[in-house]
């Protein structure tokens, strides 16, 4: 199958991009090469040494024997050239990673604020756009956020897999209605995701595109199979305070000798899924398109469910660091609980990952390894989500 | 009270900006010109003579003796223009209606297509994001669409005002939860006020900024009573296949003798509001702000309902025009009914214009009067909806 993955250079691109390439796809990358570029201005990088890209494509070559492709294109941005190479590529399936992808980053400035809107909802409504344009027949596999649908809304009840159901009374009677969950965004990056969601909706409507949207929980682990045959593929590990997610965290501080940092109670419990898991969540969104006519297909990409101090507690029982709790700088709930339907995946075969299987391995061969690389400069947590 | 336009040079803004002025507010205009900077491109222009803008300002002064202000901005580009801006003037409420508003013009080509979203997005995030980094304290109003709510989806049972009480059911028991109305747009510019709708209950989550969204049917009417007073002041009257609303291009074709163009079976049902009310409105919600955070306040701005066959029958019984029943080149539902929950602004006080009451006006002060300007060859509605 011919395969764009649009964001290939980025934490989840490019262990996506190898996974496909590993499974016999036609892969092509295409990136504007932003995630580094922000890096740069944050002045931050990967805990893990990542190799440029044309590197990273070389090395894969050598090993596997198979060529990935590479397009320098910003999608918000240069439409007529997305065009041209759809028309020219015809791509069975366009995984849609390109995307400003960090919550905090989207709430620092009102520069970043913009950018993540402008961006996403430009990179997205141009995909779109210019499939209807060229008239390639394509599946749109986009990666959504668990953080669409908020925390806590639902009470006790499971988070369903995108839509709900819901009755109406009407004079003439009741009447089921399936709605698009409700969105519940707790950030502008998240924001971001659930105007996106209402871009599939129309598209898939008006011009019968075929979308499937993954609602996914904070990736975990580093290595997928593929990243691990050599250096050169190793994939980001990233620990700032922006871009770091919860676990890379804790992991990072355990290594260095530093407290655990917990923002707030620690009660607010996420969904969570391995990078192995992620990139075999999207080859199974490829095989499995919807129709045309369909509306977009959603899956919930998450196997586990922790609290932060649970993870706190983990790492810390692994490695002996301490935990130090600290005023939460996000407008958020102290505490919830969270229960969410991941039954597609599953019935499609996904086995996971968890943090039990996978944890020791990031202690000891990212965080351990490559310690001597970090910045204790970047760990602080300093956007703050409001001016109250 | 001090009071911004944004998008004071168009069909509801100007008509909106004069009546603020005339009950006393101190009003300035914040607009780009893109209005008559489309009607340029498309080779088309209002039946009415608009005048210029300085030239409609300098009458309105000599005549009422009140100073409106006027800057020059495009607010989707010029952020930090309307940072100083805001910073400089503390507008006590912002009326936007800074937005590209065709419907059929959003589905005409993908530069038009991608202008909306990108315009659309952009202006009213760049407004929220400047009123949290200016630290103003402001009131938006933002103009909305009934389109938000799609055709036909609630069955016999009323739109309530913008939110619908869902119940789930829980392990725990039945939970009572408030919704947006779930969003079911007709095209890209319907889709992008229901992206607005995300943003707007976003920042007043989390920034507490106080908006009020309109949910306006189609607006018939061209003069209120200042725009009235001199013909250097008339308000726009469009009737091309893009801008024009289906009540203008019945009145235009009457007037040249030209059948009245239905197109579709004409069953489709639509909310509509004269301009002379929707100004009335405007001022309501300025007088009424939601509190500081209060999720959005949402009216629907609508005051009667009618199927398009019966506006051309009425259209066709003042004037003896013929009607002619055309391919519909919307993808819309052929019949439809409607009912539309409008009792907050009638407990304020609204008395609405009806059709019966201003039909006949239309018909002999706009109409009648200009019909030596109409350019036949823009009549007809090309633009399609899909490729279907």
């Amino acid at each position: 199958m011919k395969v764009w993955i649009l964001g290939g250079d980025g934490f989840c691109g490019w262990p996506t991009t190898l996974h496909l390439s590993s499974k016999g796809h036609d892969v092509t990358i295409l990136d504007n090469l932003s995630r580094r570029q922000i890096d740069i201005l944050l002045e931050v990088q990967s805990l893990t040494p990542i190799a440029p890209l044309s590197v990273r494509l070389k090395t894969w070559k050598s090993i596997s024997g198979k060529k990935i492709g590479f397009e320098l294109i910003n999608i918000a941005d240069e439409y007529d050239k997305l065009v041209d190479l759809l028309k020219i590529h015809k791509p069975d399936a366009i995984v849609h990673f390109a995307e400003q992808r960090s919550a905090p980053y989207s709430m620092k400035t009102p520069v970043t604020k913009r950018y993540t809107v402008d961006n996403n909802v430009n990179a997205t409504h141009n995909l779109l756009c210019a499939i209807v344009d060229s008239g390639v027949n394509t599946h749109v596999v986009h990666l959504g956020t668990m953080g669409v649908y908020g925390y806590g809304w639902s009470g006790s009840a499971p988070i369903p897999e995108g839509y709900l159901t819901v009755t109406l009374d009407t004079p003439d009677g009741q009447l089921e209605r399936e709605i698009l969950h409700p969105a519940n965004p707790g950030s502008v990056y998240h924001m971001t995701k659930t105007l996106d969601q209402l871009m599939f909706a129309f598209y898939a409507k008006n011009d019968h595109i075929r979308i499937t949207d993954l609602h996914q929980g904070i990736v975990w682990g580093t290595q997928t199979p593929e990243t691990i045959l050599d250096e050169k593929l190793i994939n980001r590990f990233d620990y700032d305070g922006d871009y770091g997610t919860v676990l890379n965290r804790f992991l990072m501080e355990a290594a260095i000798g530093h407290s655990l940092t917990v923002h707030g109670s620690g009660g607010q419990t996420r969904a969570f899924i391995h990078i192995r898991d992620t990139v075999r969540c999207i080859e199974l969104a490829i095989k499995h398109p919807p129709q045309p006519g369909d509306k977009p297909r959603i899956f919930n990409q998450v196997t586990e469910t922790f609290k932060v101090k649970q993870l706190a507690d983990l790492v810390a029982q692994l490695t002996k660091a301490k935990i130090c709790y600290l005023a939460n700088p996000r407008n958020e709930a102290a505490e919830n609980e969270l229960i969410v339907e991941n039954n597609q995946f599953l019935s499609l075969g996904l086995d996971p990952t968890t943090l039990n299987d996978g944890l020791l391995e990031e202690v000891r061969d990212i965080a351990e390894r490559y310690k001597d690389r970090i910045d204790r400069s970047k760990i602080a947590a300093k956007t703050l989500w409001n001016k109250k």
